[in-house]
């Protein structure tokens, strides 16, 4: 009797609670795993493509209603636990003095290599010069279900300066990787620059609405250890401190993201993000092992997965909850200190279906046996 | 006067014994740290430049004589402890039945993507369809000084499919990566053909005469922990299997090198490579806790450092060579089971004298108090 009631209020508690999404992330034993999938809402949608045949993606991100209309596209239709703003990292760049085009890869007006360019840099007001942003963030969390949380996000500021040293996208980023060598203040100097932009950016999506705020360094793989060490890791926790202090911020999750980190993942810790996302060439056990059992990790299947049959699918989405629980696994018993994800951006390539079929799965695993 | 003695005695030893390269890719403790670079014959020589001004690339790579003469120009400029002949990873490529041209990146002019692709490739007989490479390395061998032994290397099986399953390079790799979940048994029939080809060829190089056999496995960094385990390791082991157990090579020392290994390093060790090179990407004291003492590690200074200046070149040399003695280094007391070498292939936009610089480091650094 005393078990069955201890259930109910267990029950009860989870569901008058705050979001799972949010629950998870404070670290807190939650009843079943959340999932959400990186650029859930984009090109493998046929609901997305339609909008982009009428609208460019920069009139997408910078149209409140168009970017709130696809932030929500795929909420219903694969039944995440939290939403993430459709959007870009790089649209705070026109207010920091750089344009940006879209061919489709990113393409700035000029490039920041010298401590001059440096110097013509502004740190942009996030209200006057995104605050389409902020109006989706607002128009966002209006539309959502209660027990749908919405991720803010911004491009981290090593990131950001990877695409103003290059002056976009790279295979080699070469005039990055040379400027950190020959110029390394330089490189800080703009770094400092990223950092009270994207702090000020972010913090403004928060006090917009957004409850949880997400870093994206794409390119922080590129360095070695040390270089991640004084070049990326910094300046991320600059953004982060900003976004918490700043007034009634206490609760917000801080999510860090690099690509590549299995050979500094320890090192995401020192970003003070609660929740650190894995890339998917990393076991969650062995990164477990190595960022400890105080921060809840994030990820981290392979997403060319999604592009096999069902089967696989399941079997390998199966295999990353086992992963994340470690030795201490027990199936069916809930879930602590894992956010189910893949290790990437959902490739344009995947069936809807198979996006559908992981969360239905990750549903289905991590489920309590109540 | 008995430590004077046994001094000379090692030095003597040091001098007549075969050459250091090898006797640190034996992992014995030897007088000071060898090294070579990836890509040493190569683009940011200018003297390889003049070559290709007037030579196409894939001439150099199959007329013996100009193969030769690129493989020995860096070798007196430089002072490195090894020559790696001048090739490439896809030569092999026109004997299994799929011509290849550079413009500059690689262009196959068909892909394979399903059994009945992988039914028209053959297993090519290296001495009929590479004689060419064979020949340069039996010229290489005449013309390099006794210290310097020649390194022959082939693309990985697992490098070789995924260019030919892409007909050519990728930024993501989708096709490969959707075979191997789609149709995994496919891509396994297409990595046996691959790992028959490479066996044969890199045995044919060394009974022509390299002293040592690299595999590159350039895209490994793709996979999963446990798809690395399935698909990479096992079609690797099956190349150096083959090249040691042909009569005669018992000495040959295997050299397998991956991009991105940091989530899966300890892995490399069941290719039975002797040698495993290190990405930049990951500490070389935290590579050698996980990949254990009975391995020679090879690497691994980011290329980018050497676009840095000479002040910066040095320290971070140094930091390499501290890194690899770990924390037993005791510091101009020689070296053990480490071989210098960059991170990944030198950029085409570094300074020469800055390789030399390197090269300089590296033995004043590691050399003994002797």
């Amino acid at each position: 009797m005393h078990e069955a009631a201890a259930t109910a209020a267990q029950v009860k508690a989870a569901t008058t609670a705050e979001p799972l999404f949010l629950r998870a992330c404070r670290g807190e034993a939650v009843e079943r795993t959340p999932v959400w999938i990186m650029r859930q809402a984009g090109r493998y949608l046929p609901e997305y493509r339609a909008i982009r045949e009428r609208h460019e993606f920069l009139t997408c991100c910078r149209t409140p209603e168009i970017a709130c209309e696809i932030t929500l596209q795929p909420i219903a239709r694969l039944g995440v636990d939290a939403a993430i703003l459709f959007s870009d990292i790089l649209v705070p760049l026109p207010g920091m003095g750089v344009d940006v085009r879209f061919e489709p890869g990113p393409r700035l007006d000029r490039s920041v290599r010298t401590a001059a360019d440096v110097a013509t840099l502004r740190v942009p007001d996030p209200g006057e010069h995104t605050g389409y942003v902020m109006d989706a963030v607002r128009l966002v969390r209006r539309e959502l279900p209660a027990g749908v949380p919405l991720i803010g996000f911004a491009g981290a500021p090593f990131t950001m300066a990877a695409y103003l040293v290059e002056g976009g996208g790279s295979r080699t980023f070469t005039a990055l990787r040379g400027l950190l060598h020959r110029e390394p203040a330089t490189l800080h100097g703009l770094l400092r620059v990223c950092a009270d932009t994207v702090a000020a950016y972010l913090r403004e999506q928060v006090l917009a609405g957004a409850q949880a705020a997400m870093l994206f360094d794409t390119w922080a793989g590129l360095l070695s250890p040390r270089d991640v060490r004084e070049f990326v890791v910094p300046y991320a926790r600059h953004v982060f401190e900003a976004v918490r202090t700043a007034a009634g911020l206490e609760a917000v999750r801080a999510i860090y993201y690099a690509g590549e980190s299995a050979g500094w993942i320890e090192a995401c810790r020192d970003t003070g993000a609660g929740v650190i996302g894995v890339d998917w060439r990393l076991n969650l056990e062995a990164a477990r092992a190595r960022v400890g059992r105080d921060r809840v990790l994030q990820g981290n299947l392979d997403p060319s997965v999604l592009l096999g049959p069902p089967d696989r699918i399941r079997e390998r989405t199966r295999d990353v909850l086992e992963a994340a629980r470690g030795a201490e696994g027990r199936p069916g018993m809930g879930s602590r200190g894992h956010i189910f994800n893949l290790g990437h951006g959902i490739l344009p390539e995947t069936p809807p279906e198979h996006a559908r079929l992981v969360v239905d799965t990750v549903r289905e695993l991590s489920g309590g046996a109540s």
